[in-house]
């Protein structure tokens, strides 16, 4: 048999370990895995010499189809997955309108369609009052559906009460509920007391999302999920070493439960935050350097099972604000382009952490908690042939004006990261070279979730 | 010295222990506390023998003083506990207007002033936007604060926010914050899922209100008190076991925090509830019968600090309504002249409760945990001589006609107690003579709150 | 290229999933996976149609070479091994003479390469008065250590301080440390109460070994292996699912723990125990129908990491005895041949266990473990060619008398297994076909652990 | 009446307050507590003003009555215990003969007879072997058990078998066991490392013993008391706040266990071990000046119960050594004469520790928990007239020629103490006067422990 495209003599990385081993590619799919010497013919073949051959990250939770146009677009979003070793993303439910209903869940998948670079996968809302959409939803391919606990600009908060029943309903079906977890009124009544005091800068945003807001919410939530145990329960961006701790107990008692950090969380810290302003303003807000440390430390030892960009743009103007009313910037950064940089940087060569923990969290843990293994997350016989090279070792400075997003700003502008993307491929299609994108809007599919 | 009252041959019971000794009362106070053959001379003498002196229970959570005139008052509420064994109730400030403000808590201690025959203390409420009246009910002797963290009708529920933001303000004050623990939400999607099948009845409300409705809350307040660390915690009306068991755990871990239960919670089951209907509703409603027996180790190893009976009721009409409108009757039973003959029937003869053990939570700890100590909660030397004659073995029959309450209902009409109240006496004078009043209106005295 | 071993048409399980695949194979390693249609040459072509191509397994516990002449031969082990589907065996250290030195080490190693017929593995004893020989087993490729933490026969127990000084030496330099986790003098002393009763029967054996007995000795060991963070822990033939507990919050509290039960445990109980004898006595001992159902649940849910048959024989003079005599029964149940057609009837088709758990706690995880992998473990490219082929479905009976064993005794003699077992190969090799060893002594091969 | 003694003018402390009171004796008991201006007649008036009124501690843990005649004896200890405010002492029975028969029993009790001038209780030991011995030592009124877990010079280590059983032997009897936890191996291996060094210096001794050789053993006996939930469990002489959570978790979860401190460990620091040698010397060793404080706040909480001096002197020889043989010094300290100033000095009055508190862990809750209550532990009406008058402003130097141990040495030697113990009083009658004992050998009674 002729294969497609013979990737050769680089190191194959799976969670499972690292081998010397050719990938041999035929339409689309991983046809074959070769030791170095078993030769097979190819119409194409591409020297890895030297290389590491990653599977495609997978980014659970991206807000790139906001439908707001000076935002995000998915197209731009998914150009800088591909320049980013991103593979599918899988856009969550906050956007215009919100993906709480299929007709809205239809609205964005066809927009997806037309203009995706790369794979991608859309979550359904769990708000109050829209419990009857999740079956529908659900049977189309959004499997996992989010919550706010707290409020949040354009999407309603939703109460314990509606949490729990969602749970159960999500659940008998087969789902995962995730949430954003912040108390929401020890932080408004923090932030009140900031105000009241004439503060609004960037001490203000700090001081007013202490850790214990965070954790109140991620102990509730637990505490919801425990009543609801038929549904896979989640956690978004937690970026608080206290809340690891609480999942890992929550794991050792039986808790279906999973949890995932951002390179926001893992590559910046409060200091950061004062220095770069706005565009590195998110919420949970980032933490100081000791948190930090300890979170790499729960990434690292299995406890944190998944990493996410939560990509959130804003338009420049909204992020860019005078220091005294630093609580008019936008909440969210981007992160898609520098997602798995971060995590090699920051992870890999600074603290240790192997390339087959970034295949499980960045790709392998991300397709099997969302259902896309094994068609996604894995460079197994019969998976998508979804992969990036990366030259480890390599050096770079990351430079706002090259993210492909809509507004080109990023909180590591300026950053030395260590650890380049050559190529990335999708379905066995040259994606991006180089940080080039090479591939036309609508090559990237959509991919439901399959959860059973 | 000539005392005024010697009561003799009595068994003396306090918290420590059950001694036989001679109370010698002057002044309303405590004057000497003797053997038995350490004559001396006293004006009036009452012979205790066969009989146990008990410190005078304190109640520290009455609905007396509400306000309306249908529902109760303080004069009838006081007759009660006098009844009763109680010689200090404590009004907590749910009550028309709402002891919110130092205006409100003024109004209320005229009312006690010209009506009480037992003594009075009285509640601050803690409620959202009235953190400014703190300071003033604080130094005028409401030294606790009580906050829903659900709705009620008409007391405003109290958000996590405000609830640290008080629990930080009065524990630098030097006070205790209570809370009313269940989960607003949580149980509002339940109700209405009933509601929606058309489900109104005794099973709805008790399927609405599952235990992990009041643990969810009692697991936040542990978590916001640790916030708190300056102030004292406190649990009103706990009916369930797990909820002793978290706090248990809590106390361990260090945290300054107690936890009363109800007669209702000790005397009164599901079956209970189902028989009697509305006359047996209160909120969280009573427990099955494992439950109770569970709650009844809790109180006697100590983990359960407080007796408090929770008094408070409603007009006939407001209780007494159709099988399938269960949901309209009141929520809150009667129970203070019930109360100390529910712990000695259920605690002391069934479950072998010591009498020191009910002088404990019933008095001592309650003094102690709210400030009255040691001019209440004791009967040693100096305090008030507040305390009840008890005929530990003496069975009678509670009759809902006996009730010294403006609507004389009762959830345990009918019931045989075993521990008869023979006499009641507060500072000294003796108020309640075989369940008859024999004090005047305005006979009781406000008792300041002195938490240090 | 032409590969040597074409595995075509069957299901691939590795613990990552299953996958429909070929496998060819090459020098004994695996030289290609490939998606069924990707043709390639081989001389010889296996047919696995319908059947599931399972990685070997990989037994980490065995007393195969005992040096005693009549209990069992390595040889023997090894084929009941291959006829289980078992391609490689860890022979632990409790022997004659026992692995405690390097000359004992030599020893065993030369009688395994000379007669075993799937590939093996050998233990370090960690005892009393031998740390310094810790360090020349280790360098030769033992580098796992195991302990009593009880009296055993012919075997020293091993102190808390030698256990701990042994963990931090071994952990220094990369090892691992197992315990036999009973407390000796729990079970002298109710053994004591038996005998002195003249209860020697089998309910004196299982009243005398409670879980407390086995439970105190985990935590104990969960406490001495935090004091050597470095050292990975270990605990053989746990029986108990509250020692599964205690591991799972011992993991969750960050130590390198792990836990391996048996086909005894999970496939025997007490009555079991009762109508077998002596053949089915094992310690610890098998225990009660409802434990057994809880320590599934461990093993489902991932707590348990490793299966292992602690295959442990004795002639059968010392095994069969009478009723009154139990006492006398040797200690320890045959397990290899059986192990993997358990773990199938009462994993997989009795309680949901997929394959690919399977997969895990046979091979996966053990090789992780222990140092294997990915030589062994995996059937990734690279990788030895160790796998058997399973008719998933096919019931059969087992008989005492089909096993290899030196003494064909089984405590499964008897029992319907569901699951067959027809062929296994070991770096390649067919060793094993429907049950007949078709592999000569010494065709195995010693495989050194390292761990790192 | 006329009494025997007023003690007028004084502030009579109690665990649950202080109270201005006067304080009438007769028959050597408690007769009446008396309102300040409530007259009566007396014999003996003893002016008390500015003074405390402290209930007489009581030493649950002394080696007073060793038997070893250059140690000490019954009655130099119980001078030093009157000096130093304490009216009660219990013997431990590690002793010459041991108190494990009730021969060895008598011999004590006759001894402690003819030269007590304190009343004395005596221990039993719990030891392998001597099970039966139990219930005959209860009768007589050693019904509290200790047992060591750790090898002692000459008193049986306690198996954990043993230990349980003795537990459930003792359990069903009603009495008490208290263990002195340390593990035996993890001590012994770390000495054998340092004299393989040649190390036998304090360090050696300091770094042989770290915290985790005592935690380990207080979990261990944790666990096995939870297996004897019938039987009270005590731990003595609990050196580090490890232990301290430990308990309180236990207690949170129900068991019935109470723990106790010394002077030693709440005075000392390892820096005084370093400067003051040998005399400083005793097992578990003294911590640091951080575990010191920690264990003050488990105190002070109401974590740790009891204080105990575990006065354990050696003559001179056995104390002061040569520096590099710290080995050879006799564990264990003198500490009877110092223990309530230790307290006084070190809790009252540089952490705030109440003086109620001090009743409480010194007097109140031993007499409850060694079964002496309430003729002992209580100033109430009926008790035992055990008190000591306290100038608790007072400051003194401490001398270790004023100490009435045989052996005139105490690490305290040259310690400025605050609050000075005038004078004690036993049974009503005045036995140390200033520190001069004024009563004769013989003066102190037996007091059996009645635990029910």
């Amino acid at each position: 048999m002729v294969f497609d495209l013979l990737v050769e003599n680089g190191r194959l990385v799976s969670e499972g370990g690292i081998v010397e081993a050719n990938l041999a590619i035929k339409d689309g799919q991983v046809a074959a895995v070769l030791a170095p010497g078993a030769t097979v013919e190819a119409r194409m073949r591409l020297d890895a010499t030297g290389k590491f051959v990653m599977p495609g990250a997978i980014d659970p939770h991206t807000h790139g189809g906001h439908g707001d146009p000076d935002r995000e677009t998915l197209l731009n979003a998914s150009m800088a997955a591909a320049a980013g070793g991103i593979t599918t993303i899988l856009d969550q439910p906050l956007s215009n309108p919100s993906t709480v209903t299929i007709a809205a869940f239809e609205k964005k998948l066809a927009e997806g369609s037309k203009s995706c670079v790369v794979d991608f996968g859309i979550w359904g809302g769990l708000i109050p009052g829209h419990l009857q959409n999740l079956k529908a939803m659900y049977d189309a391919g959004a499997q996992a559906f989010k919550s706010f606990m707290c409020r949040c600009s354009n999407y309603p908060m939703t109460d314990d009460g509606t949490l729990l029943k969602g749970m159960r309903v999500i659940g008998d079906l087969g789902g995962l509920v995730a949430v954003h977890a912040e108390n929401d009124t020890l932080i408004a009544q923090l932030v009140e007391d900031y105000a009241r005091k004439g503060k609004r800068d960037v001490e203000a945003f700090l001081g007013s999302h202490p850790a214990y807001t965070e954790l109140e919410a991620i102990l509730r939530f637990i505490f919801i999920a425990e009543q609801a145990p038929r549904c896979r329960a989640h956690i978004v961006h937690m970026s608080i070493p206290e809340g690891a701790a609480a999942v890992a107990q929550a794991k050792a008692e039986g808790l279906n439960i999973s949890v995932e950090t951002c390179p926001q969380y893992l590559g910046l810290t409060e200091d950061d935050l004062r220095r770069v302003g706005g565009i590195a303003k998110c919420d949970p807000p980032v933490r100081s350097r000791e948190a930090v440390d300890e979170l790499w430390e729960f990434v690292i030892d299995g406890t944190i099972d998944i990493l996410a960009s939560d990509h959130s743009p804003h338009p420049f103007d909204k992020k860019v604000v005078p220091e005294a009313e630093f609580w008019k910037a936008g909440e969210g950064v981007t992160g898609l382009q520098t997602m798995v940089p971060v995590a090699l940087t920051e992870g890999v060569h600074k603290r240790g952490m192997s390339l087959s923990r970034l295949a499980a969290i960045s790709s392998t843990n991300v397709a099997q908690r969302f259902g896309l293994y094994p068609r996604k997350g894995t460079l197994g016989v019969g998976s998508d042939a979804d992969f990036y090279l990366l030259d480890l070792d390599r050096e770079w400075v990351c430079r706002a004006q090259d993210m492909h997003y809509l507004n080109k700003h990023t909180p590591f502008d300026g950053r030395t990261f260590r650890g380049l993307i050559e190529k990335t491929f999708v379905r066995g299609k040259l994606v991006s070279d180089q940080g080039a994108i090479v591939a036309g809007p609508g090559s990237g599919r959509f991919v439901p979730m399959r959860m059973n």
